[in-house]
């Protein structure tokens, strides 16, 4: 077995594991399949508030687990279809995830790990992390579909230097170049993932899933919002969590969202 | 009466001031309204040079006037009228300003305040300014119309970011991030707004309003220029201002534009 | 002679210098000329690995040769042939160099040579480097086709700043805003230039060729790929390289890259 995706929850926040730690956690094609279904039932249990995604042990992942490529990405066909379905499935999964979603990062984040971060909401890199997709020194390109998502959220300038001089970047530098939300000292990135989730869980989840969801609409599709969409938008009005926000704030009291 | 928008005009700069300390500058419905019309008035003014923007007292606005809400986005009907028309047009009119538009600001910039900033063309900001827009507190989603705006500005990341965790960032943050053009020392902040105005006010103005307007719609508009707007672009050829400048430049002196 | 551009080939990298030390590398009609011819050369010659591009002297290039403007630009007609086929063939003949192109900037980058700094896929900078593009104090602006490029690879907001206000930054501030990869001290400029050309050169050159022009064709089309550039982004599948690669990766040795 080439690593697994472990999932824990407390307190309404969904702790999920890419373990495969003898690998620095590098994704197997079983494991993109798992992380897949992962997040799509985590999706569905409208009971949580946030996701974190984190590594076992000293990194967040590796990238993909290159030793099976040969077997998984043999011909242009086998390659497609890894890239678009496997991967792609999980990648849209966690971008799609219905909850806003954490990326814990230490040591490396490199490839499909980097992949992965990118498509969370927010990113809390250890000092120590790495970043970075060497796939030059590899000799393959980039899938086109992971590239985008890649180029749509960090820019062209900070990927063009990723990939073509193929060096790790350190957690200060890619917070600079807007890589990472913000970087703590490595004993703290843990307990600051989960403080982040957790001033996330505060808030009213209907309104952080619809500004997530929104969003990526208004960034990432260049059409603009149809009625049912601008209707959408609006949907808080008619919420119970609407009236307790403006209830607490003008009462100068503490809100208690329910999500109804 | 629940604020007031003031102007005062010298030297060819116009400092507009959003009014409200006693809500730290909240907008009330009444001075979005009056913003829009005096940002009408600025606009038409050709004789000026620059609009600085800043708030009275401590703060340069806290948002919205929450107390209101209840009353100006009570239906569905009347919260799609509040934000397309009475704060559309009030950042419309900021964005589309003939003049290159400088944000001055302290304390507390947040929600409508931190729409506002965004519209401008440049922000000053006194280092113990904060950002944010915790309206996940608040039970409601921000509306699509001013979301689109600060994501096509702020981008993706730093908006979810705002807006699902929900804290205010400082300045430096802000800074870092992208959301404020420099950061000086409290008591310097209003000398170095103006300085910035007055540095803008010394070019040639045809030129910072052609540029103004290009920048934003190369940014914001896919569709390729058309012949007209071309034209436009080359309109300095056919300007007194044009060869002042060539003169001054070729001969070692300052340059004395007209706008003509 | 109004200035020159030379071209030096070593270890499959080709070293492009801008020669008008006398202006300060400003760019004449003959250099943005040459410019584009250079580059189209050195695009052709499957051998190279790596460009480039630095100033004679103290500076990257100053911006145009502005003494010639009344000649070459003194009419509409000459004015849009100016920008759109002198400078449009030279900025486009850098963006699409089959190559990587590194920009080592010491001292001016200014105008025109902001534009040919954007263009390249790195930019090193020396920490006495200066940005920026004054021209509202010449009185004209800049050409759409060159602030459009400018505005997707800065930004609008970093654009409206150095467009408005006129100041020139130093590259510290540049960094922080994105204009450059990294800074490095004045007399470390050139090593770092090419320490960053030899990262590059080390790399599969197909790959890296790839990913040159599927980065800038995923930011600056909207248009979702066709089959054949999906083919392309998979060709890597049949190159010696790729093989090559992954065997040194599961033997843990370095590869040799041929280019086939």
């Amino acid at each position: 077995m080439s690593g697994k995706i472990t999932t824990k929850i407390q307190d309404r926040i969904a702790l999920v594991t890419l373990d495969n730690p003898a690998k620095r956690n590098a994704l197997s094609a079983a494991m993109w399949q798992e992380l897949a279904a992962v997040f799509g039932r985590l999706s569905a249990d409208t009971e949580l508030r946030c996701v974190v995604i984190r590594g076992a042990g000293q990194d967040f992942a590796a990238g993909g687990d290159i030793a099976e490529f040969p077997e998984v990405r043999g011909t242009r066909e086998k390659c497609l279809h890894f890239h678009q379905v496997t991967v792609g499935n999980a990648l849209r999964a966690i971008d799609q995830c219905l909850h806003p979603t954490v990326a814990l990062i230490r040591g490396n984040c490199v490839g499909g790990g980097l992949e992965i971060a990118a498509q969370c909401d927010l990113r809390i890199a250890a000092h120590s992390a790495r970043f970075g997709a060497p796939i030059g020194k590899l000799g393959f390109t980039m899938a086109h579909t992971e590239l985008a998502n890649l180029v749509a959220r960090v820019g062209p300038a900070v990927m063009l230097e990723i990939l073509l001089e193929g060096r790790l970047m350190g957690a200060d530098e890619a917070y600079r170049k807007g890589l990472v939300t913000r970087v703590v000292q490595d004993g703290d990135a843990e307990e600051e993932a989960l403080a982040t989730a957790r001033r996330i869980a505060a808030g009213a989840p209907l309104v952080a899933r619809a500004h997530k969801k929104l969003v990526r609409r208004l960034a990432f599709r260049a059409a603009p919002l149809d009625e049912g969409e601008i209707a959408e938008n609006f949907a808080f009005l008619d919420t119970e969590d609407y009236r307790e926000g403006l209830r607490a704030f003008l009462a100068k009291e503490p809100p208690e969202f329910t999500g109804r």
